[in-house]
């Protein structure tokens, strides 16, 4: 069994341009509930006047469909605070493993906001001990900025994430530039690390997700995070592609023999509101051959 | 070094419901090559009845820019007399592993199919002695018609191509649906032809070609068929995505530390009028993500 983190609803929707309503998003989230997604990251607490896409996650986290595993992403305490309102019991917490964009995006260096995160994960223990705590390392394999990433630097972070006592970490290509070589690296880089405590999160700006996920697959990883229709355009790349598409992966999985529990045809329409608010064709190359043959 | 054989100008449009014309169709080939696609599938010596798309391969033969290696596809006796005639050097015969796809596809036996080859074959040698000859094995997979290929049977037949002289033989994905085992499965069974013999040619329907690549890439494997811009949409469903981009085979290629001789800057840009006159989008990631990075 592989275990898909579906991360469209927040990861998928947050770069966009157009805000999609909250009954829009919950409609998306049902819609991939009923497909099989058993777990979802639904929305985030940021502020929002910095991503207003996601404006409104308390109301998401009280309408979720009932036995959804939901996940909220949390930028710092007052976040987790709203989040821990809201009643989320999973929460992720991020940071990267490159400084410059640890600066750029949330203007501290790594150790700041693995302070910040202590204390954020420190709250959530007190008050959900039997929750769950995502730690994101982005820019695990290559930042914006400064480039390639030193997988030792990237394992160094996950590592202080389990200390501060994650569930699992989620190793991030951000940009979706990486190779399975690359993944190879990474893996090897982070061996001391028991393989159910790692998830891998790829993009697919470059078509290479799929061969990273099957390179995972080959080494005993089981936890991949994607977004359905392949939402979430990259906001370094304008027009190009976002996240693995999740039909993409559910594909790859059932092809290879790994049951998912999705239903491939419920999950190519599930996305088609969302897509068709946005003015967007599907990403997916699955969702697309699934919607031809229908046709 | 890696060999690629960009197949856009004659597999990524022979499907399509718009014919180009002869001077878009040299064009294109002319901007694969200035590129760096020094290795291209052409055109087919098909009747232009069966395939109007590929009417004047003659003249697009004549046409070719200096120094290509120019390879055309060729169903039977009569187009082989024709891409003789024309002065092609290399030429691509093909069958399939599955007797109904072969049947479907040219109301033959897969037996009656290799005696066409061979005769085929046997004018080729017999008028360039220095040329070099493809087989080609569709549906090495999978059939439309009746599932899943036995490797066994693919190989059985690569077998037979090579006793006929050919110097290589492709083994096709040709609707696009297998994953990295089955290449592997595949790559055992046809274990005692030597790696250099061996290309793949893997439609990206599904979204697995890259990863198939990469299964090959670490198998020994150096010769891919592509098209640029992922041309070539399966008949079999409509609106789903063709063949493995060029541009996603080069960045894998490039990232993974393979030379391969491509601007993937002018390759982005290489197929924009004809997918303009076809009335489609890029269908490749990278090439998207190319064309993004430079707005």
């Amino acid at each position: 069994m592989v275990r898909i983190i579906e991360v469209g609803p927040r990861d998928g929707l947050q770069n966009e341009r157009e805000t999609i309503s909250l009954s829009a998003r919950l409609d998306l989230i049902f819609a991939l509930a009923e497909a099989g997604l058993a777990e979802q990251e639904f929305g985030s607490f940021v502020s929002p006047k910095a991503v207003p896409q996601m404006a409104g996650t308390d109301e998401v986290a009280a309408g979720l469909p009932t036995g959804l595993t939901g996940w909220a992403l949390v930028p710092n305490v007052k976040g987790m605070e709203r989040a821990l309102a809201s009643g989320c019991r999973n929460a992720a917490l991020f940071t990267a493993a490159s400084e410059d964009f640890v600066q750029a995006n949330i203007r501290m260096s790594i150790a700041e906001s693995l302070e910040v995160f202590a204390e954020a994960a420190g709250l959530f223990r007190s008050r959900v001990p039997e929750g769950r705590l995502r730690g994101i390392v982005s820019t695990a394999f290559e930042c914006p900025f400064v480039g390639r990433v030193d997988p030792e630097a990237a394992v160094a972070v996950a590592h202080e994430l389990l200390e501060l006592g994650v569930d699992e970490v989620v190793l991030a290509d951000t940009i979706g530039t990486a190779g399975p070589s690359e993944v190879k690296r990474l893996a090897a880089a982070a061996s001391d690390i028991p393989k159910e405590k790692l998830a891998w999160h790829f993009h697919d700006t470059r078509g290479t997700a799929v061969a990273n996920v099957w390179t995972c697959l080959e080494l005993g990883y089981r936890s991949f995070d994607s977004a359905a229709g392949g939402l979430g355009g990259c906001p370094f790349a304008p027009g190009a592609g976002g996240n693995l598409a999740t039909e993409d992966l559910v594909y790859l999985l059932e092809r290879e023999g790994f049951r998912t529990g999705v239903d491939l045809e419920l999950l190519a329409r599930a996305t088609l509101p969302v897509l068709d608010l946005l003015g967007r064709e599907p990403e997916s190359k699955v969702q697309r051959a699934v919607l031809a043959g229908r046709s």
